[in-house]
């Protein structure tokens, strides 16, 4: 076999049309970067104790397959068991899991439209289709949703919750009606839950014990600020967990540093809890002021808002907004899709973060000819 | 959804019958560990000063979701270029990347017996069949091995080199006459490779330019002391690593902090170089002392050595020295499978390690009235 490019082509056949998830851009350190969901803030105090208390010397061995100690931990965070909890390399890892442990290829996965890209590229590698429910214009789930999946013959659906990229938060009865009627394994996807108001009382924790199908993700890259270390984690009833555990993911698959910082984070609630709030207050304030300069913005739970761009100022124009804010060292995110090219995407940075982006933005609207709504 | 028990079932019916991978125990620090394969030596001084410069800052944002940076050292380190480079994380992500990317469930990967257990276990859950080609009495190859996987219509097939659990190593003749004549993709795992003493020559990295089907696993686990931040790297023809580097791997697949820390210890080769030496050392330290006692070693070129208990202490005593071994604090590997089952898996540990294995392992051979072979 020794051509190449006249030689026999490797691979397999449906992977040829394949493209594959492109995720955000990661710019310098200095750019202002409002584009993939992080916190703004810092990890916890107890992360950099963590960190500076890792032994090199620990690293010869093979961290513990199943990140036991984590698990525990995250069990009486939730109130659950620790066979309840599994630990991933990122809420990736916990996706496609799920897939390749509940859905033979060939049998459909329902989605909600607009969704996470990731989903679409998983179902596509898995050759599983997908069934397609799309949000009413509120961005409210279609009553027919879970018919539409089980018509499909879906095994598995995946639903963010707060969903991306909208921010919308389907209530805990949405939740649990579509839990009660559908099939297959319902992933809900809470890779923004920590920053939904406490006041709205969200806990599908709870579902676990009355859903045997429900299968919560968990991460510590947005709510803990810890993307960089890949953590995230599955919550469900012991059946699901275990052939997951067990069987389908790697053998060690979360490193023995991510193990330590992961726990130290999520053992400093408080400290994480503050950063959520300051988020939230930042929403606030950066909602307001997208309102004020002409953009329509959809009430989000989540650590980014998505925001139409002025009428004035022209749908096309998101894009090029994008682009303008993209020129001037500001990051944030547009989708090529349906109902979102009118919007940008943009995560809820610091206090000063949030300014700049406003303050551009101001400056793009104006002489677009786009007068203010106030 | 609601029942627990004796409620709807979710996961793929053949997943129910895969018996998942059982690593190799964990004990306590103070153990005397022999069984995984680790290097015995801690990692390099430069491991310890790229941990120290972390930011825990910068673990707020994602990491390099294809490691450029770790690619294109390890790119010059094997003389390539940084697309012949994915980094993985750990060997398991690479072997499973491999299926995912060039096996069509249904079709067959080739292995040789014995074999790496995982192997089988990924095989099973993408439900491809093996084809199994066994090694010859003194664990070469078999001259048909190539013939049987292409008779089978394998798609991929997988080849420790050195291989595992024996040690033995395939010479590069024999790698590439194995490449030249089998349809699919050859992995070749070098887990163990970089223990190989220099005299042999052997670099396979050489027969990528000439065969466009090789693809070779590289793992910073062993030869470079990191088995606890899951990093290993894959080396191969742009056109085979271009769909799992785009396409097939989760996004963010490699943490930031593996990231860094693997590249500092590739960086330091002259370190590493230095516990290889060692190993080496040791490793024709306890194959004396092994040989001595009566056990039979078959040469090995790996981090550990396949021995065979003294014939008059009976085949069927391996078993029993190694639950011997362990009530004693000193963990080895028994294989419950045939060809291995009269035989221990070592892992050459410190000198102070070995020498206690072989005193230990001496008793017993007196006790059960096994004489010293000299």
């Amino acid at each position: 076999m020794t051509a190449q490019g006249d030689g026999p082509r490797y691979g397999r056949e449906h992977l040829r049309h394949v493209i594959g998830y492109v995720p955000g851009v990661q710019p310098e350190p200095s750019a202002i970067k409002l584009n993939t969901n992080e916190n703004p803030y810092p990890p916890s105090p107890a992360v950099l104790a963590a960190l500076t208390d890792i032994s090199v010397r620990s690293l010869q061995r093979y961290p513990d397959p199943t990140a036991a100690g984590f698990r525990e931990c995250a069990a009486r965070l939730h109130d659950l068991q620790a066979n309840q909890i599994i630990a991933t390399n990122g809420g990736d890892e916990l996706l496609r899991l799920a897939i390749t442990t509940f859905v033979d290829p060939g049998r459909a996965i329902g989605i909600v439209t607009p969704s996470y890209g990731v989903y679409s590229v998983l179902a596509e590698i898995h050759q599983a289709p997908l069934s397609r429910a799309p949000l009413m214009d509120d961005w409210i789930l279609a009553t027919d949703t879970s018919t539409r999946w089980n018509d499909a013959g879906a095994q598995l659906a995946i639903l963010t919750n707060p969903h991306a990229p909208t921010g919308a938060l389907f209530s805990l009865d949405a939740i649990e009606r579509l839990a009660a009627s559908f099939s297959g394994v319902l992933l809900i996807d809470e890779a923004y839950i920590d920053f939904v108001d406490p006041s709205r009382r969200y806990n599908a924790a709870e579902l676990i014990a009355r859903h045997s199908n429900i299968l919560l993700l968990r991460t510590l890259s947005k709510g803990y600020s810890l993307a960089g270390i890949r953590m995230a984690y599955g919550m469900a009833n012991a059946a699901l967990i275990e052939p997951m555990l067990g069987k389908t993911k790697d053998s060690y698959n979360v490193d023995a540093i991510a193990q330590r910082l992961g726990t130290a984070a999520i053992e400093d609630r408080a400290y994480a809890r503050s950063t959520w709030d300051r988020v939230r207050e930042e929403r606030a304030r950066l909602t307001e002021g997208l309102e004020a300069l002409g953009f329509a913005v959809a009430p989000s739970e989540a650590n980014f808002v998505l925001a139409s761009v002025p009428s004035a100022a022209g749908a096309s124009n998101a894009r090029a907004m994008k682009d303008g804010l993209e020129a001037r060292g500001i990051y944030v995110r547009w989708f090529d899709e349906d109902r979102l090219r009118d919007r940008l995407r943009i995560s809820i940075g610091t206090g000063a973060e949030n300014t700049a982006v406003l303050r551009l933005l101001g400056e793009m609207v104006h002489e677009r000819g786009a007068g203010r709504s106030t």
